[in-house]
């Protein structure tokens, strides 16, 4: 019988709505992004996250996940797009798969704020890649 | 330098707000719970979730995920409670972490209805282990 994993914690955790609410760093979000709810699974779990506010025009600089993200749409409407790729919109209660190492951006509409809760695996410690950021023409459609 | 993991799927993948919509099992849940938005992430990665829908009174029979559950509460009121713990009462916005292996139930408060968006990140193909359902007594913080 193969053993089974532990861990250390055995407590569940609760993070409350809004807490620990942070801005989104200047080098990798255009718009006044609000980072809230941090969490992090316990080992042998990969998975953390959080959730996160764009208002309308606000997005991501372009990244990369080593094993992936998932998006769960709250509120509003956004865009997801692969580099190479159309614009993608989404709205509330759609979940966005992102496979590992695909060059992404994903933010709010240009006309209607968006909240998502995302959730990454960590591989050898790190949940992203930042890359460059979109310009406007790219998060218009238009580059 | 450490060989990169390799994704078969290089696709974003948007799974619509209540896409295959199927019905709780009897023998895993109390009342008519809806399962919705069933996604799965591509390897490397060991995510996959689903939105869950419970009417006031309803819930999970107790259970254990191999490596840990995250619910990001979308709307209602709830309850989580690990085996010979409290319960928990949580509401919209918070995100519950539950560690591996950790028995526990999860569902909606006795009057009032609650959603959640549950991930958890699958050992040798199993995300979830089973058990007893929870009693009426249970349910009620009486047991």
């Amino acid at each position: 019988m193969p053993e089974k994993p532990m861990s250390e914690n055995v407590e569940i955790t609760l993070s409350r709505a809004g807490a620990a609410t942070t801005g989104g760093p200047e080098a990798y979000f255009t718009g006044r992004v609000e980072i809230s709810t941090p969490y992090k699974g316990d080992a042998p779990a990969r998975i953390s996250g959080a959730t996160v506010s764009f208002p309308a025009g606000a997005r991501t600089a372009w990244h990369t996940h080593p094993l992936g993200q998932t998006l769960y749409i709250v509120s509003g409407k956004g865009w997801v797009q692969k580099e190479g790729g159309p614009r993608e919109a989404f709205g509330a209660g759609d979940v966005v798969w992102i496979p590992p190492l695909v060059k992404h951006w994903h933010g709010a509409a240009a006309d209607t704020a968006m909240v998502h809760f995302a959730v990454a695996e960590a591989l050898d410690g790190s949940v992203v890649t930042w890359l460059e950021k979109v310009s406007d023409a790219q998060y218009a459609g238009e580059a």
